[in-house]
């Protein structure tokens, strides 16, 4: 099958590190336009905004959007509107309204929506699911923790109502939970704590209900120092194994196994991609974003001391 | 056609001033037995809990949940697990991923699930939804203000974490206002007061998106001294009217016609329910609950004076 060309809007730090090397090995794609106020991809023809990419997208039938959640929105209708095919970095909307709305476009419009989770795409996910199929769950622990100064320098607007805050990367464990649990789990309890003068939160003690009457749990937190921990601790009645690095490695006691890198995740989306775009269909699974807003409905919030970066 | 029994879970103030009455009058139901640890009705087969209805259920099949939400999601699963049709009041549950596993078992079991939403029965709703089509919606404004006095006196519980403080009574507007734009609509952006020492919110100012570019808000507001405000005021390029009294109303700026009285909506639900059985199907419209959700995720929060009752 022949190489598809693509355009990408948002050129900034996922894209360089992601998006672009991803689609510069694919089989399927070929990186023929950019759209961007503030950086340009050298030999790659360039566009300032979407208006003027929809002025003459040329044979482009497809935009990946790397944006920031707030602008996703008004971007990802002008494309469908246009007839092209759009995928969205995660999370897919800063609403469950906008999803929706964008779901029925597309449908409208015959074209195919891709709400991509990268995460779950992580090599160890689906060995993770494999044992976990036919297997009673008793416990799962996810212990999610970064440093937002690591991940977000500088940046304001993570604090700012409307932003998800440590559910940024939550919803990350999100995907992959609602994923090797089969959707057999929800949210039953929430506790946030806010930095004082801040609106999303920097930390999460979370509970879950499951099918079987597990025990899940999750802890978020943003203001873990050092390298990152991402891992979904796991008990069945038949072993105990940690999945590690954020879907990417195996732990069964006697060390981490690592899977393949989390690199290969934006190849496997870009590929999944393609197979929609090729079969015109969709793929807008909305669960993990439910799960952050059912976080918000249910959370009990406590201030925090103030942040500084 | 006969009329079916009906079981009826909770016997409080909404059973005793709705769902009784509109079963009692009903030519699709009658009430065959009721389940609550508080209250019985006379000549009518009483149970103690969902496992001892449910240990001998005689011919009945469907069940009406008129409990608080947040016991309904358990009374809903046994329910559904029993192969019984389920009526859920609004909210249907506490958070979507509850309804999400409602729907799941529900689709699994082969049973009627109903999510109602007894203000989109108002007598005014479909008038004003007619008067929408074909009309190019320039404003419309949600004011909907009560005294949580009033309905809710010395109810605690619906200032704790996990209850949807002013969007309970915001959730039925939600409920018309999806009706009557076709879901052409997603909020943008809430501001939401929470009392001092309390966890939900006494009032909210909200704006919203529109498919057609018209300014859209609302202010609910728990706080209001006297008669209830259920307002919609709502401006086309044709004509101003007011939708009043919750969907009952019109208000062409001539005075307020009554199109019929709130008391109707629920004989419009349980007929609604009774053709859902009846044709084997589900109507689970979650979008106002997802409303809620994405005030609770968007939302800035202030802290209001402490609220005594």
């Amino acid at each position: 099958m022949s190489s598809m060309p693509i355009a990408l809007a948002g050129i900034g730090k996922i894209a360089r590190d992601e998006h672009i090397p991803a689609l510069n090995d694919s089989p399927d794609w070929h990186l023929a336009a950019t759209i961007s106020r503030n950086a340009e991809v050298e030999g790659v023809r360039a566009h300032e905004d979407m208006d003027a990419f929809l002025a003459d997208p040329g044979d482009i039938r497809t935009v990946s959007l790397a944006l920031p959640p707030a602008p996703r929105f008004a971007y990802a209708k002008k494309a469908i509107a246009a007839g092209l095919n759009v995928m969205l970095e995660k999370p897919p909307a800063t609403t469950l309204g906008e999803c929706r709305i964008l779901q029925d476009m597309a449908r409208d419009a015959g074209v195919t929506l891709y709400a991509s989770w990268h995460s779950r795409m992580g090599a160890a996910v689906e060995e993770a699911a494999r044992r976990l199929r036919g297997a009673a769950l008793r416990r799962l622990h996810v212990d999610w923790r970064e440093d937002v100064r690591q991940f977000h320098p500088d940046q304001d607007w993570v604090w700012e109502a409307g932003n998800l805050g440590v559910f940024d990367p939550g919803i990350n464990a999100f995907s992959i939970l609602v994923a090797i649990l089969d959707g057999r789990v929800h949210l039953t309890r929430a506790e946030m704590v806010v930095p004082d003068g801040r609106e999303t939160p920097i930390s999460a003690d979370l509970e879950f209900g499951h099918g079987d009457g597990a025990r899940v749990s999750a802890r978020l937190d943003w203001g873990h120092k050092g390298a990152p921990v991402w891992n979904m601790e796991i008990e069945t009645d038949r072993e105990s194994f940690v999945l590690t690095r954020s879907g990417t490695g195996i732990d069964d006691g006697q060390g981490e196994i690592d899977l393949g890198g989390e690199t290969a995740e934006y190849a496997l989306v870009y590929a999944r991609l393609a197979e929609l775009v090729r079969g015109s269909g969709s793929d807008t699974d909305l669960r993990p974003l439910e799960m952050a807003a059912d976080a918000f409905l249910l959370a009990s919030r406590s201030i925090g001391p103030p942040f500084e970066w």
